[in-house]
Order: C-alpha cells, then sequence, then structure tokens
C-alpha cells in the first residue's frame, strides 16, 4: 500500500493510513515521515528506513522498488510510508507502476501534502475569491537537478506558486520572479509548515534572500509566490508594512 | 475553527479533524462533506447545513460569515466543516478572515482535496518523473461566473491542469484543449473519486464530450488535462487503445 503520513504533525494523518498501518508487516518510510507514526500505529511491524542521500536518487529508487516487491512476497502486507501524499512529486507512480508489473496488487492512501496544507497553516491562503482562480505547485528543480522550465513558465503567469524542494536554489527562483513580476511581487519561505518548529518569512523578491539568510531557515520548506502573500496579513491580524520577518 | 472533511470517504479525514469535531458544539457543514462524520465524531453537537444553491452563492456566503460568529458567541467551538480542504477554492480566506475581524481565535485543520487526491484513486499520477515537474488546480469559472481566464493560461502551457467545478463548462474547456494542444491531448473526469460510485471518462479532447454522454457522469467531478492522462494506463495494468471508459 502506498500511503501518506501527511506534512508532518502526527495528527495530520488520515484514518485510513492508520487502519494501514495497523494491518503492515513491513513498513517502508522515508525521512519525510514523522517516525512516530510508527510507534504509534505500526508498533509490531518491521520498519525500514528508506530515505534518500543527495545524488544516489536514481540507485537507491531501484532498490526501493524491488524492496517493495520482496518484503510483500516474504512477508505480507507493505505499507509504503511517504511524507506527505505518495502522488504529489512523490514518486508514487514509479513505486506503484512497478509493483503492479510484478504482480502485486497496490493500494493508495492519499495524504495531506505540503503543497497545499504548509502555506495556509502559516496564515498564506493558496486561494482568494476575486484574487486568483489557479495556483500550480512545482518542482523547483527538474530529473536532472536542473531549475525546472515549468517554473519559469508558471512564474511568467499570474497565479499563485508553490514551489517545493526550492530553498537552495531561492537566489534563481528570486531571479525569475523580478524578471517577470517585478521586485515588489510578494514571497512567503515557510519551513516545517505543521509542525512547532515551524518558522516564515514573508518579503517581496528583492528583499527575500536577505530575509532568510537573518532568519536561518531550515528545510524541508515550500516557497510561495503571488498576491495571497499579502492577503496573509488579513488573516494573521498583522500591519503590512512593519512585519516582514514573523518566525 | 475551519476543519477540512476531506474528499467524500469518510475514513479520509484526519485524527486532528475527528478530534476537532469531537469538541464541537456546533457544526456548520456543507454539501461536499459527508455527513456520516458529523454521526460519527460529533453526535452531540448542532449540525447546521449551510450548503449553497447556485445563484445565491454572495448573499448565503455572508449569511455564513454572520452564523459562524454568532454561535461562536453563544455555544462556544464551532466547527466549519468543509469538503476537502477549506482553503483550495473552499472560501476559507473569507470565512477565517470575518471570524478574525470579529475577535474570534480561528485554528485551521487541513483536509485531503479533491485536486490532489482523486486522480490518483482513479488511476491518474498528477506527476510522473521525467513528464512533468508542474501541476495547476484551477477552478472552471471565476467569481462572475465567467470562464476563467487563469484556466485559458494554464491550458496554453504544457503541465497537468486539474480543473475543479468544470464539467458544466466541459465543451468550452475541450475546445480549449484542441486550440492549445491538439486533438489528441488527453482528458480525464472523474466522478466522486473516493467513493464506491465513483467513475471515471479518460479520451481524447477531440472525444471527452461524446464519452462523457455515454458515461453520464454525475458531479462532483474534476477533470484532468495532460500526458499523465496516459501514464494511468501503466498503473491500471491496461491496454492504450482499447479501454477508454473505465466505469
Amino acid at each position: 500500500m502506498l500511503v501518506g503520513a501527511g506534512p508532518g504533525d502526527e495528527e495530520l494523518i488520515t484514518l485510513k493510513a492508520v487502519k494501514a498501518l495497523n494491518t503492515a508487516a513491513v513498513v517502508l518510510y522515508d525521512a519525510l515521515a514523522n517516525e512516530a507514526l510508527l510507534k504509534a500505529h505500526a508498533p509490531h511491524a518491521r520498519h525500514v528506513f528508506v530515505g534518500k542521500r543527495k545524488g544516489l536518487h536514481h540507485v537507491q529508487q531501484y532498490y526501493i522498488n524491488k524492496m517493495i516487491v520482496r518484503y510483500a512476497r516474504k512477508y505480507g502486507t507493505v505499507v509504503r510510508l511517504k511524507g506527505g501524499d505518495p502522488f504529489v512529486f512523490g514518486r508514487g507512480f514509479e513505486e506503484m507502476k512497478y509493483a503492479v508489473e510484478h504482480g502485486l496488487e497496490v493500494d493508495y492512501v492519499p495524504g495531506i501534502s505540503s503543497a497545499f496544507a504548509v502555506a495556509p497553516l502559516a496564515g498564506v491562503p493558496l486561494s482568494v475569491r476575486g484574487v486568483n482562480t489557479a495556483f500550480t505547485v512545482a518542482t523547483a528543480t527538474d530529473s536532472r537537478g536542473q531549475l525546472s522550465p515549468e517554473l519559469d513558465w508558471a512564474l511568467a503567469g499570474r497565479g499563485t506558486v508553490v514551489i517545493l524542494m526550492g530553498v537552495s536554489k531561492l537566489t534563481e527562483i528570486a531571479g525569475l520572479v523580478k524578471r517577470y513580476r517585478g521586485e515588489e511581487e510578494m514571497m512567503a519561505v515557510i519551513s516545517k509548515g505543521s509542525q512547532p518548529d515551524s518558522a516564515r518569512v514573508f518579503a517581496p523578491a528583492r528583499r527575500i534572500c536577505e530575509e532568510l539568510a537573518v532568519e536561518a531557515i531550515e528545510t524541508p520548506a515550500i516557497i510561495v509566490v503571488g498576491k495571497v502573500v499579502e492577503n496573509a496579513y488579513q488573516l494573521l491580524g498583522l500591519q503590512h508594512e512593519s512585519n516582514c520577518n514573523l518566525s
């Protein structure tokens, strides 16, 4: 079973995902899935960490695929627990396809994705009636580690853009925002959105890198670009000018 | 509290949302929130249906905002239970802003949005490594009921597009897809994605309207446009040509 673990807060997992964990013989989990979930809901299953290290993505994905099939044949129900949702840039497709091709029956249990929950948890609404009718979710880089061309396209449009895994490319991203939308376009960087040590920085594109350096934001973090960042001040009950950093 | 009820399946609600319902004195719920959730998790609270009827959106939203504040002052904890996630085109911003301006403390509990979960539940991955690095979620119409200009922009790009509340505009949407991406661009229409009576139709833009008429798809439904619809055949273990309708 491909199961979404949610964005970090251990109560932001679904009842269905808890049931899946209860029945698991083996849980394969990664760095973004909260380990407390394993102890709480699958205490007697085998827990196998399959987190990835930078630069080893291709090799490791191949082994994860094989492990899913091997463990399922050997022990029975395997839960592949992935942070957020398995299909929001979580490579759920690759793992499910491999398992289906190898004769396994695969269920999918959706999870709360950081891509849409983290921004509102930090006070930034992704959609505001009268402001936008669309938002785009993008990863910062493509499968070769280059800045994604679709990101370029999304920033050239007018809608809200949520960028995942982009903090290390913030200078380039802020450059694109300035080029397509101007220096004053608002950006937000939100770290560990659903957890107690969450932090956030709001600033216009011209100043976001400096503000972020001061705040020392930790990953994982999302970046939000668009007018809706300004709407956050209304939800948070804050004055606009005086509050660019809110950690 | 603004609480996401998930996409319909009553087990696709989070532990945190269940806790919120347990503490509610009043639950204001709409047509997309599964009523079984009220019976299961808030049996002793007042249940108030605030579903909207077409053409009365503006008036009714105003009354919903007022009701949240009145009930909170009179009875204590109010849970505003919304189908999917309150901030994914759910007008969460308007309700939260009004409540904050009237002195209420407002928490937000994210829900599984149909925008993300329904497509993979029907076998359509929103992102596939090497195929796309972005997807856009759009509502079919703007606040005046016109076809959204951002939808036009999104379909002119190359990424995956998920369109909410668009079935009544399918002819216009298929027209845009044909104009920007050609007659063969794949589309999916998926109805009641997380429920037992779910139905789905996959077809190229040139034929989607006819296929849909045959299948008599019910709303709520989402529309997915993009190459990832073809990847569904791999997940579903199906041959491409022979299976355009899968209900």
